[in-house]
C-alpha cells in the first residue's frame, strides 16, 4: 500500500469511521456493516468499504467487520494508537478552550507546553501548565519531542508563529488564525476556518428563501 | 442549476476559493487563472473549473477570471453577500473564542445572542450582549430572526441543546462538542471535530518514523 495514494477526504472518513466504532464498542456491539458505519455520517456504504480497501483486507464479505478489530486497526492506521506531544502558540480565548478541548487527549494529542509573547500571560499557569515565552520554543520543542504545533494567535502574527514552528522542528502546524500560510517542505500545515462550515449552511439556507 | 446536485465538498472549495479572491483583491490584483486559485488550496485546476461549472459561466477561455466579479459571484452563491443571524449556546471558554473569533463577522455570521444553563453565567455580558438563560431561546430566534445555531455545551448535554434550537425554528446546527447529533428533518446539522485535523498529521507523522 503506497499511503502517497490514499486521499486526504479518505483519510479523515476514517477518523469518523474510528469515532463511530469506538461508540458502538462502548455500547457492547460486536459487529457492524459498511452500511451503518456509514449511515450516521452519511457516507454510502460503497465508499466505506473503497475507503477502507486502500489499507488491505478487513471482516468477511456478508457478516460485516469486528467493531473492536476494526476500530484497533483503523487507531493504528491513523496513529492515534499512541500520544503525541502539541504545542500551542496563543494564550487568549482561542487558546484557552483549545488547551481545554477534550477530544484532544481523548485522541492522544497531548498539549505539553503554551507559548505567548505577551509580558502580562508569560509564567502564568493552566493547570499546572506554564505559559512559556515564544523565545523558548525551540528548546522545548526538543526537550519535550513535539512534532504538533497549533497556531491560535491573530491573523497579523500567525506566518511568524508558524515559521518559528518549524524551524524548531515541529513538522506538523494546525493553524486557526483565518489566514492561509506558508510551511517549508518537510513541515505540513492545515487550516482551520471555522466560518467555512457556516458557509455550507449559509449556501443551502440561502436556497430555501 | 439543481444545487442539491452540487456536492458538499465543492461547496466547501468554493469558500476556499472566495477566500482566495478576496486576499487577490485587497492586494490589488484584476485576473487570476485557475491554476493560480487552486494552488495555494492545493486543488488542481481541473478541480476549480469543474467546481465552479456547476454554477455556470465564469470567465473566459484562455484569460482566467475577474477577480472581483468572481468574488462576488461567488459570495451570492455562498450566500454571504448578506448577513446571517447567530444564536451560540454555551458560554465556557469555547463559547467565549467562538463570540470572539473574527473569521465569523467578517463573512457575516453575527452571534446577536449567547445563552447558558449556569445562574453564575446567565445575565453576565460578553462585550454588550447580555447571556440569556437557555429558556429564552424560541423567544429570542423569532425576535432576532436567528436561523443559524452553535452548539458550545460539553458532549453530554449537546443532543439536548440541538433538539431545542431545531424546536425554537433554528433551521442550521453546528455542533463543537465531541459527540454526532441527531436532528429532525428541515434543520440541518455539521460537526465540528477539531481532533480530525490532527489526526490527518498523526497519519503522516506515523509514515515518517
Amino acid at each position: 500500500m503506497n499511503f502517497k495514494k490514499v486521499p486526504l477526504t479518505a483519510i479523515r472518513r476514517l477518523s469518523i469511521y474510528a469515532r463511530m466504532l469506538a461508540g458502538l464498542e462502548a455500547d457492547g456491539k460486536q459487529q457492524v456493516s459498511s452500511r451503518d458505519l456509514g449511515e450516521t455520517a452519511s457516507i454510502p456504504s460503497t465508499q466505506v468499504r473503497k475507503d477502507l480497501a486502500y489499507f488491505g483486507q478487513f471482516g468477511k464479505r456478508g457478516s460485516g467487520y469486528s467493531v473492536k478489530e476494526l476500530g484497533f486497526r483503523l487507531r493504528k492506521i491513523l496513529g492515534i494508537d499512541r500520544a503525541w506531544n502539541v504545542a500551542l502558540v496563543g494564550a487568549g480565548n482561542l487558546g484557552r478552550a483549545l488547551f481545554s478541548y477534550p477530544g484532544f487527549s481523548k485522541q492522544g494529542f497531548r498539549i505539553v507546553a503554551v507559548f505567548d509573547n505577551s509580558p502580562g500571560k508569560v509564567n502564568k499557569s493552566w493547570k499546572g501548565t506554564r505559559i512559556q515565552s515564544i523565545k523558548e520554543l525551540s528548546k522545548t520543542v526538543r526537550e519535550k519531542n513535539i512534532s504538533i504545533g497549533i497556531v491560535a494567535v491573530p491573523a497579523s502574527g500567525a506566518q511568524e508563529v508558524a515559521d518559528e514552528m518549524c524551524k524548531a522542528g515541529i513538522k506538523a502546524v494546525l493553524n486557526f488564525a483565518p489566514k492561509r500560510l506558508k510551511v517549508p517542505t518537510g513541515c505540513m500545515q492545515a487550516n482551520v476556518d471555522l466560518a467555512i462550515e457556516l458557509e455550507n449552511f449559509s449556501y443551502y439556507l440561502s436556497k430555501l428563501r
